[in-house]
């Protein structure tokens, strides 16, 4: 090394390091990788960058949505060699498992116009939980509330433990039984640079008179208030709260009662709660340690405790009224829930 | 398919489904794996099991310490093989990347006693913080407390969710400046058979007049007092705890002030706040989302409200006064923190 050399050397402060890197190897062989996360940005050109989103789906008995779900992933016009599946089969009772393996193979064959998928994960784990999923009487039911949601948020944590790579820029929670959104609905919220991001919930309802009406789904993305506040504060720490029922008065303004898909579907509203049909997040909100609390975090859990938890910590979280996304009519009848109020239909 | 064998395939529930496990490939090919998280299991059988478990060291400006970190590592009992190492390096100014590559390189390759590990992950993320981690007045000064608890909780998170794969049973917190331990230290803990638990923290101290004096090192590991929980609920949402500061008295009772490494190793107390020196964690703690806090949970963050976070969803955590952990002395000077109270040396 002649002097030149030596001293252009220690020019450096760090020692310049070269890793040798290995692909992943199996149990038993020597693996050192280097894993750079400086790189991975969430940005609004996520498309032109190639930036990777991983599209998750806790699933449980959701056997007859699932060739609807393949349908519409498939008609995504976000490049699909950037998008990686995961899902999570658990506590189920009917053949998910079989119809999720035969859509997989369906789709990543090419048996359907648009590119396979860059991968996909299936996630088996049983809680033993049983809720009665498909009962909405019960499922909806007051008392079911708190552990029901404990139980989902725990749930979408396993999942995205067991599928989030360093590589992700977007995580995109969806729900198995959307049945209608807008091909481009991942650029369409990318666009808005946010770390959060959740359409309006609508559904079609087909009345005994024939005629077809549209009702609002979700009423867990809200606003906060000073009323839901001070009602939090009155209830013991482990009391997790719900939306639409007469036992709790939040006074929160719900995304639900705004917007229109017939208006702009760029309006923006800032929430501080978020129901889980569609949620756009940047992955490092995730990595940051945010998450879908399985327990009571500021009586509020899953999603909605979520949005509570990204927003305690600094992250944005917002809402577009009208940028509407069609979820199946779970058939929520009067006397169910927040019926008093005729919050869970028009 | 004869009658027999179509009935004896439609006794079954759910149609069996065998899936073609692919290795992880790179980007662009197809890629469909099953995971099954439910064999996965934490138990005092570790060894017998083949747990598996991940070891993790967040670094900053660490060169210094990397050398006996290794060593300690090297010497520990529980079967290399089944041990995957992660680091976090990040917003590092001195030669801790090439140290650790080299320090790494050494053991994969047998350079001391111990076989290798399994495999190991460096993980690299700048965060932007500069907190001066080397300046002892400035880094445990009241007002640095919040903020850097929350960069080390985030950090934390980002290490964990970088490293952490379905395989694993158990997380391993350790700092990078531990001096000694028992080699059976992952042992002695599994024994314990708890989601989360700690050993007790101290260091020795060389004084002026050539005596070594030991001290106690780590005030996050307490128990909960009523006066805490009232000051806590005095303050903002917002407002991070620390303990050792006359600005907070919590009147919580501090592992620090029980326990002697002379007595009973075993003997358990059950805790509210921890400190990250050295935690060992059921991996499904960490899976379900507990983690820790880059913002504030119930007033506290990083490693005090991980354990917040774990009490709160039904989590055991637990602390062994007399099982000690000696940490390098980091020289807490009187005047600095908790002196006035005289908690930071003997």
């Amino acid at each position: 090394m002649s002097h030149h050399e030596y001293s252009k050397w220690h020019a450096h402060q760090q020692t310049p390091v070269v890793f040798n890197h290995h692909a992943p190897v199996i149990v038993n062989a020597t693996n050192v990788q280097k894993i750079d996360l400086n790189p991975i940005k969430s940005t609004v050109k996520a498309k032109e960058n190639k930036e990777r989103i991983l599209i998750l789906t806790p699933l449980r008995d959701a056997a007859p949505y699932l060739p609807k779900y393949f349908d519409l992933l498939s008609d995504l016009t976000y490049p699909h060699e950037l998008i990686d599946l995961g899902f999570l089969v658990g506590d189920t009772t009917d053949d998910t498992l079989a119809i999720l393996a035969s859509e997989i193979d369906r789709i990543q064959n090419g048996g359907i116009h648009g590119l396979p998928f860059n991968s996909v994960k299936i996630v088996e784990k049983d809680f033993g939980v049983n809720l009665a999923q498909n009962d909405v009487t019960q499922r909806h039911s007051f008392a079911a509330q708190g552990p029901r949601r404990k139980a989902m948020g725990r749930a979408r944590n396993y999942l995205l433990y067991s599928t989030l790579t360093p590589e992700h820029s977007w995580v995109y929670w969806r729900d198995v039984d959307i049945v209608d959104h807008p091909r481009q609905i991942l650029e369409h919220f990318i666009a808005h640079d946010k770390d959060i991001i959740v359409p309006n919930i609508w559904f079609h309802r087909l009345q005994k008179d024939g005629r077809i009406t549209e009702g609002k789904f979700d009423y867990n993305s809200w606003v906060e208030s000073e009323k839901g506040l001070k009602l939090a504060a009155s209830l013991p720490k482990d009391t997790i709260l719900a939306e639409g029922y007469k036992e709790y008065d939040t006074g929160r303004d719900h995304m639900a009662k705004h917007g229109d898909w017939r208006f702009n579907k760029d309006v923006e509203m800032e929430l501080d709660g978020i129901g889980g049909v569609s949620i756009l997040v940047k992955a490092d909100v995730h990595r940051s340690g945010i998450n879908f609390p399985g327990y009571a975090f500021e009586n509020q859990a899953e999603t909605e405790g979520f949005a509570k938890m990204a927003k305690r910590a600094g992250y944005q979280v917002v809402g577009l009224p009208n940028y509407v996304v069609w979820h199946i009519d779970t058939e929520e009848k009067p006397g169910n829930a927040a019926a008093d109020k005729g919050k869970r239909s028009i």
